[in-house]
């Protein structure tokens, strides 16, 4: 049985505000909670319409019902289980190597997506400014498809960082260097800029180099691609030195 | 003014079975609406809440309030025009060098942004199965950003189509060659399955060659790339030798 304090927590979930007040976050769907359990994310308990599928005696599970799960879901069509796991304060972090930097993105489904690329070419780490969507929104989480366990998202002042780093400051824009003959510095941050924006002139700024995808295609339209296809289709060049 | 009537018939377009009795689909959005007058789109009827902005003088716009295309925009968050236009009857194609196939997608968030990256690289034909998500899908057009008017979308029998297609068929699968070291085929079709269950049998019969992105990450998570970005890379990677 959920009661109506904790069915009004969990629904405050969805706002960052409320998960920051009560250092909370949701998990839905057994197939991304299994993932936890290999994974340095703390839960606090898990609530199931069929908790036996889980199997984990350890964890404190409450069987709920159909009706009861809808209650607490942010899906439109509920799974089997919601996780309630807690955020963990953001911990010291140093430069990797291969990095993605983010300056406003503010689509949760754009930075999951980002988020599961990088652990697809294994980016252990991406640095966001302090306005990017949060990771702990519940449509991220969801579109992570759980890669959100293998991956530090670390939020900062960017123009600081971006001031300080050793790495190379790799933007994107269509007068960059051809990623097909651009030479990969050992190491990199690759700046992924907001959806309709583009990246703010204090990071331009602080660029060392840009890249480009060459269009093949005739048309005119300035649309470009998504920004998480473009990172994906440079990326998959990057990593070709690798093959 | 809006008649009851014209609503209905509107708010219907969101259906397959009614686009396909009226013949019509909606396309939303001044930006999106600009790419229609230079393409082969018909458009029958355009609403707008500032038909100034359209500045089209030959053709039909009626001058709607914010009220009346809240009633007839697909979108959570209507934008300032919906252009009605007319669904022309399949012409007859033949093969161009570098086709995509897709075997069964479903979501229509992923073939608007599958046609976005054909158009991107130059891409000018789309295969579809008769069960993919329809293109006139208001959340397909929208997805596509415009591109929708560059990129021709067949449906046909997948299985007839793939057994007598002169081009090389290309599948993606982990157990293909590896995307860095493939030798592009002169005319090939890239053939993306289902978000969950991939290609059908049937399909995967007539499949010559498989490729695969290599997964540099540590993750043992069967979570694959999402098909989209997983097109993205591959793409980026055949027409690295066009550079």
């Amino acid at each position: 049985m959920l009661t109506a304090h904790t069915i009004k927590v969990l629904q405050s979930l969805d706002k960052k505000k409320f998960r920051q007040k009560y250092n909370l976050f949701l998990v839905e769907g057994n197939k991304i909670i299994c993932e936890l359990f290999n994974s340095k994310v703390k839960i606090k308990e898990i609530f199931s319409t069929d908790p036996q599928k889980l199997d984990r005696p350890d964890l404190h599970v409450t069987h709920i019902s159909e009706n009861e799960l809808k209650k607490i879901s942010m899906l439109q069509h509920p799974k089997d289980s919601v996780a309630v796991c807690y955020i963990e304060p953001q911990e010291d972090w140093k430069d990797r190597e291969i990095q993605l930097v983010l300056d406003g993105i503010q689509d949760p489904g754009n930075l999951g997506t980002i988020i599961r690329l990088a652990d697809w070419f294994g980016i252990e780490q991406i640095i966001c400014s302090e306005d990017t969507v949060d990771v702990y929104n519940p449509k991220v989480i969801m579109a992570t498809m759980g890669s959100f366990t293998r991956v530090n998202v670390v939020y900062t002042d960017l123009t600081e960082y971006l001031s300080g780093t050793e790495n190379i400051n790799i933007g994107t824009d269509m007068e960059g260097e051809n990623i097909y003959s651009f030479k990969k510095p050992e190491k990199l941050n690759l700046i992924l800029g907001n959806e309709g924006n583009g990246m703010r002139p204090e990071t331009e700024k602080l660029i060392h180099k840009n890249v480009m995808v060459p269009r093949f295609g005739k048309s005119q339209s300035t649309e470009s691609l998504n920004v998480s296809m473009a990172a994906g289709i440079i990326l998959g060049q990057l990593f070709s030195e690798r093959k």
